[in-house]
């Protein structure tokens, strides 16, 4: 068998957005507010997670959404519906946000007392891990029937994020999952993110991620 | 419960990657090769597709891989090692290929003799659909986990591609996926896409799906 063929491919490169962001981070930290930026592929349960985690955190957070779509207005409805304050970010095509379009979407949302925005990125585990949008909490949603090898294919995403959720952990017994295979490779990437399994769907696991979000949000804004 | 805010956010716009497309296309059509763009969301079973439609094309089509990935070699090493000739295109951090990528990929491929090339592109329901590749046949893949709502969310990638092949069918009993609500989705914004449902992993679906592929194929070259 011949070796394998590696091409390079160019790339183009971008901006200062790294300040921006930074600077978004510092005006959210002195308004006692905290950012989450939520990523995962499509269909991994970002929303889904969402509505748990707002069953589970009892009314205990002053909390609000930004759902970033390409063009529908499907999970803003939903977590509205919910009662949590929730606005829709249409990006028009734009595969991730930067730190200047989550801006533009906290300034519409205009609760300045929420202790946590969680924004709702683009799903896509590629572009939104290569910007940082001034989340003081990168999380990052890896639902089983996705495949194990996940972090070992898209490296940067679990790279940047703190938090790893594995989700519909329900469907665990349908699917190759090897978690020890995964956690891994994540590590390896990032030796402190923290994972965490649930299924958002029984809701097990949820109140654990819940309790702990709750108390990371009351220290961020607390420090 | 207040309407739902809608924020336009800005994006950028490119060059001119079509007219480059469509040399592509001629170039391949005038030597007798159909390439085929291969999309989907991370982990929903694109080289898993692959080997079964390798083994269901039985020797009758002459066809090659190129599997784009942002920095790993695990799907082209699968390939290989099933016997069909495979390149490796890294796009450093890039989230979709376009005509030029694809160009290059070709040209390190180098089997100006291949019936078939297929281009596995980066897993992102988002970038690769706004790039026209070259390609003669856009196809992408959902499968059952991800949810019936993709076609109503990601609605791009259903409008440009000519086939939907949903796959992990076997799931369908653990999962809410209503194919009759996916379909509909997909055909408001693309009447004449052909929707084939597989699994690649009992090979459910896959006989029929490889002998349209190789009469398109076919007639395509033929042409």
């Amino acid at each position: 068998m011949d070796e394998i063929k590696i091409i390079a491919l160019k790339e183009s490169v971008l901006e200062d957005n790294d300040r921006d962001a930074q600077a978004l981070r510092d005006e959210l930290k002195a308004q006692g507010t905290c950012l989450l930026n939520l990523m995962s592929s499509p269909g991994s349960g970002k929303t889904t997670t969402l509505l748990a985690l707002n069953r589970a955190f009892g009314g205990r957070l002053r909390w609000a959404v930004m759902e970033a779509d390409i063009d529908s207005a499907v999970d803003a409805r939903t977590m509205q519906e919910a009662g949590v304050p929730t606005v829709q970010l249409h990006t028009g095509g734009m595969c991730h946000l930067d730190a200047d379009m989550t801006r533009q979407g906290i300034r519409a949302l205009n609760i300045p007392n929420a202790e946590l925005i969680v924004l709702e990125n683009i799903g896509n585990l590629v572009c939104p891990a290569e910007f940082d949008t001034g989340a003081a909490i990168n999380m990052t949603i890896l639902s089983v029937p996705e495949g194990d090898d996940k972090p070992a294919k898209y490296p940067l995403m679990y790279e940047k994020c703190d938090m790893l959720v594995v989700n519909k952990i329900d469907t665990l017994p349908v699917f190759d999952f090897d978690k020890e295979r995964m956690e891994q490779a994540a590590r390896t990437r990032n030796p402190n993110i923290e994972v965490y399994y649930i299924s958002a769907k029984t809701g097990e696991g949820v109140q654990a991620l819940a309790d702990v979000l709750v108390r990371k949000v009351k220290e961020w804004n607390a420090k």
